[in-house]
């Protein structure tokens, strides 16, 4: 891969989108094995630079920085100097004199990632913007259906929630729909950006209407914790408009795939039954945040597809 | 070992408890090296999963692992996915799919561990459940007496202060219980679990009654944090009656060992001469935490004590 | 090096410092190379005890110590034992008693390190004790100034800002004195500490007389978020009467070297202008920091120079 950092989906060619998702199997494969751990970044280091908290993508990272043998360090501001009122660069620069060869970015402006990538000498990887991208996220989803067997041209993907404020739809419209599949996002006005179409998605309001033969149902979380009340009256009837029950994963095509970014809100966008079923592949899709985010540090890091040495 | 888990001391078979300690003695003469650290655990994956602070219980697990070779995870969601109403099923599950191969848990629930152990295929260590158990704390504080070279059969230990509220207490009972001790329980009639005779204690509310002939005293930590005033009418007043001073050791047998599984209120539970005398093992405990440790995780991850591989 | 701890540059002979810098000359080497990592302290144990919230020196000294191999654990006691009322030295002893070969502290106390070294067997560290001495941030600065080919004997040095309540200035007042520079110290007499000439240090209340032909001048950060309005009129003000401006700055000798501890305060105690030219040295002295951290891990390990296992 010719690129220094990774910074949205929308930059990515497919041939790239296919380097990475070709080499995450290799490291799946590493991720399966007794002694899960290869050399191939060893003396390398790894900064999680998280502004916003998150466990989950932030541990994804470490582990995928850990098992490639990098040296790994958890930078969280909060708690530090930008209470200082020091700058993001500032704080960035100051991250890649300490010779940070990837600097993972979480932040909650939309367009930090790409404007650090431009500022410093180390590789950034974009760990979610604000509401605009969440690359790995979107990559982790198309090596799980890839995984599934699924082609990517003439499918048929479902989006449904909180479009507007979720980084992780647009980041998989964008690749979803360079990759030649039909996206369709549903939700509620309300939750609806702007000129959405303009990304190549097909809008819906009515979530049964949009669930008619799809191959795949993408849920976005309902983040409880973050929107008041202003966008639906409450939650039972965003539930009862938006949630999928067993009853609604029917109207898609026998064998639909339904996937989930996490954390799930059991009963709210998603029916326990469902989650559970045997439809659901949302663990397959934790479990490829990991090969997928050691592809990404190894590609970046100047390894290439060819010379992989997995010990 | 068989098993897969470590839950509760109540399972364990004497034999069982024997391999553990015995496993750690192999692994305190590591950390008493230059070098001390072994490959046994290389490419292993260990997961702290803590919803209740405690960096000294963390720490010790997280040494541990890393003088084991393996990768260590931190993962607190008092910060992320559990604001975000995610069960303690769900973050597990996660958790398991990045393929931990052990998961530490520390829950503010009586029953956590034992029921994420039947749930994930990882291997699950109790790191302190409600006020249930402790296990590896009630591990250590053999060792440590074993170390002493003490027999537990015939063994007179008195176990002093608020026994309802103490997972250590409960743990340790239950294990010198099965190893032939004679275990005596002292504190005031508030701190007193019901039916604790059933566990095999015997009750006491005089300390110095309950101190008569005891070959160990085992002090708990009052925890002036997490109970209100309730339980008794003050500070003063609990020291003054089932605080450790030099004098009441003296009623003990000569060559008494005392210990505590710390933090140590200085002056409260225990006064600082005794604390520091020749005849606390305090720091011992802690030093012994790390070796039983090192042996739980090696043995959960099918290690056996034969081919133990000391480099 | 003869000694078991570093907690002052006070108590380093200048051959000290000497041995200090030249073993950091390869530790900065070793950052260069594809694969920052040399096998030096394998097995060894560091812990970052950490009572103030300090990412970026917590970090400098995370990434020295794994970039020699070593384990490192961040104990920060913030949200556990201390909370529970142990004190300062029964947390040392457990890190001590779980073989902690180092143990790096920030603490608010003036003397905190100093009484710990005599307290424990492992090596103190002392990451910054407040207002007294910040030593590894005085040997960052040395090193800077000597790659900068600078000779300290005869060197006028401008310290700037608020001397009375900064352990950085404290330390390079003790250091550049004992080597033979000249060491002004210029602020607002509500920051300036009493006797501060017995340290070796010339007095100025006035920023452009004291910059008047200095070879180096080096800006104190103003912590904003510690002191309250007290000590300065406002944040304007001081700005107006002590921040370093491009103008300024031509009041010292040409090719003035220019340095800040961090994080900086852009537009406060520093224009940005400044910050970003060619003569500030301020994100070297970030990256030399983690060789000087490693020289002093290495060092204190009994490590020495000739020996130095660079792989």
């Amino acid at each position: 891969m010719k690129r220094k950092d990774l910074t949205s989906l929308a930059a990515l060619s497919p041939e790239e989108i296919a380097l990475i998702l070709d080499t995450a199997d290799s490291f799946k494969e590493v991720s399966a094995r007794d002694i899960k751990k290869v050399p191939a970044l060893r003396g390398k280091t790894v900064v999680n630079l998280f502004f916003e908290p998150s466990t989950r993508t932030r541990t994804s990272f470490e582990l995928a920085a850990k098992r490639l043998s990098a040296d790994v360090i958890n930078f969280s501001p909060s708690s530090s100097s930008v209470v200082k009122g020091e700058t993001l660069l500032d704080t960035a620069r100051n991250i890649e004199a300490m010779q940070a060869d990837v600097i993972v970015l979480r932040h909650a402006a939309a367009g930090a990632a790409e404007s650090l990538a431009r500022a410093v000498r180390s590789s950034v990887i974009n760990g979610g913007d604000g509401w605009h991208e969440h690359p790995t996220q979107a990559l982790l989803d198309l090596f799980t259906l890839r995984e599934k067997k699924l082609e990517f041209a003439g499918l048929t993907v479902a989006i449904v929630g909180d479009i507007a404020h979720s980084r992780v739809a647009r980041s998989n419209i964008c690749a979803l729909h360079k990759l030649g599949a039909e996206v369709r996002v549903v939700g509620p006005p309300t939750m609806m950006p702007l000129q959405v179409e303009r990304l190549g998605a097909k809008v819906y309001y009515q979530l049964d209407e949009a669930l008619a033969d799809t191959d795949v149902i993408m849920m976005l979380r309902l983040q409880l914790e973050r929107q008041g009340r202003a966008l639906f009256p409450s939650i039972r009837e965003y539930s009862r408009l938006y949630g999928l029950t067993g009853e609604r994963v029917k109207l898609a095509k026998p064998g639909v795939v339904i996937m989930h970014p996490g954390p799930i809100n059991r009963g709210v966008e998603i029916a326990p039954e469902v989650a559970d079923s045997l439809s659901s592949v949302i663990l397959d899709q934790v479990a490829n945040g990991v090969a997928v985010r050691m592809a990404v540090l190894y590609l970046l890091c100047g390894g290439s597809k060819k010379e992989l040495m997995i010990e």
